[in-house]
């Protein structure tokens, strides 16, 4: 039913973006490629994951199939695939997903997907300030403000894109004026978002990945990432957090 | 009484080899070269070292001299030698050993023979398939196999070598064909062991090391590695466990 | 009042030195450059830290200036910095120390220099032997001593430099003589210190290095490394242990 070949590199990609907020997700497998989605068990956060079908070396799916997927067992096995390594994912039939690379064959049990949490609806929401950056640079800035404290504003103006973050006794901030940045269309916008989730986003990007932000006023803000050589799309929505005056 | 140099490398080896299996063994230093031998406490596996004397940059023995090593110290102390650094043992009286490699000079008592558990005779067994590879790979499909399951079968036919575990919800098989090995005799053969053991075995191989395998039916199965560039051979004999059906 | 733009290396090399003894200290701004030294809270050793105002890419002080400074915090923020990055130091006003690297500005508060433990004065202890030699080296010998004993015995004498360690079975002996060693006065000298000083210390040393290590009987050692390329000196005093025959 389902008979593909991809890189390392993508399968890697795709079980780190998935396995950041679930442990179960359902794979679609349709013609245009593959797609997964899902939100954390909080509802915080939201991830969407596109490939599509040019992104693999071969891509041969008989109508659309849905695989109930463990995500951590998937990532985990990811982790002994080299990133150019060629890795071929086979369903035969709806209990097993068989994955190929080198000497190796893992057989991995499916879940049945209406035993998994039912897939959120992709809001559709108007966020007015569009950020495009260096995805490196972004991830450099969430790690530092992890480590004073749990929170981190998103604030743009005309000078820029600042990301900001208070500890005890020090404050970092994070700025990008438009000469810096890929692209910014000027408008203002502030929202705070928890570096908790955030931390675990930026995992999948390296410096180099082109990183689209969008953002509101306390409003949940839209990152989409494009990762492995442009070839994965990871999205994430996020909720804001309130600031408390 | 003994008066020996070595590379680093060398020293590693023998020291990794033994402190999988005991925390203190027996060094013979003999005419041909060092050998040591032991059994881990719970009798289910042997380690067999070999160096040849041609191996050492230089060896001089006066007849046989057997020392009681404490594994632990010398493998601790090997991590702080460099793999290409030469280094020197010496043996003056019975109850201490001189490491010397750059600057440094180690002295490490020597513990009585006779206080050390006696040696194994090694065991005389058949063993009808016999499997030649490239250790590194080896390696590999132990490491993926022990993330799944604690035993591992060891099989071979006529379409060549496979390693298999289960865990509960999946799977993996690692095959080699005749083709992909470096020989084998197409002798049919099948036994389970133990991870907790191969896992530890295969710490002394590189990608590169010749490893030879040879299996008989729920028998011991026994590991040559020849490592450190073929200067040092390590052969482990492992205690099969029983299928349960 | 104060605005310095140096090399990261140099700003990781001082909090380092610094925050392997306090955790607070006070930097002396002055026309000649920045200057800390501190006492650790058991009085067992001290630290003093110089780095030339020739040694930043652009220094201007306004007189001196004092900054109460939470090592801990800049040793931190320290770890983000690229070694050959350009970080800029600002001091406005009492309260905040301003640090500056590509997009990022961290606003650390400042301590009130007064709540900071008086400053030590250096003693005028005269030392006999002198010995100067590869910090590098000095380092593997600590650290190696470090893993058989709590202390160990610096020793000289017309044969060259001993760094001596005993543990319960072994003893390591690190021995330069006076050809292998950059200087050497010759004099005699023998005092024990603590290793859980001396592994600190080498930390702030690299391969390369130049340290210069003065002896006497039974009296503290003086430790002065210059590190960063020569950019900064960095000088230990550690009191002697008692041996105890």
């Amino acid at each position: 039913m389902v008979e593909v070949i991809l890189n390392g590199e993508i399968l890697k990609t795709v079980s780190k973006a998935m396995v950041s907020l679930v442990s179960e997700a359902r794979f679609h497998f349709k013609e245009e490629g593959l797609h997964s989605r899902a939100v954390d068990p909080a509802n915080v956060a939201m991830v969407i994951v596109d490939v599509p079908s040019s992104s693999f070396q071969s891509y041969s799916v008989d109508g659309e199939f849905v695989a109930g997927v463990d995500v951590n067992r998937i990532f985990d096995i990811s982790k002994s695939i080299k990133s150019d390594e060629l890795v071929e994912l086979t369903v035969v039939d709806e209990t097993s997903l068989m994955i190929k690379f080198g000497s190796v064959r893992y057989s991995v049990s499916l879940i049945d997907p209406s035993a998994i949490r039912k897939e959120p609806r992709v809001p559709q929401i108007d966020l007015p300030a569009k950020i495009v950056m260096d995805a490196g640079e972004f991830r450099k800035a969430i790690m530092a403000a992890d480590k004073i404290s749990d929170h981190v504003v998103f604030r743009t103006n005309s000078e820029g894109f600042f990301i900001e973050a208070e500890g005890d006794v020090d404050r970092i901030t994070f700025h990008l004026s438009e000469a810096e940045l890929a692209e910014f269309n000027g408008m203002e916008a502030r929202s705070m978002f928890s570096l908790e989730y955030l931390k675990e986003f930026v995992k999948v990007a390296s410096p180099g990945d082109v990183l689209t932000i969008r953002l509101g006023n306390d409003y949940p803000g839209r990152m989409t990432f494009e990762v492995a050589g442009g070839k994965v799309k990871v999205e994430y929505i996020l909720a804001p957090r309130i600031e408390a005056e």
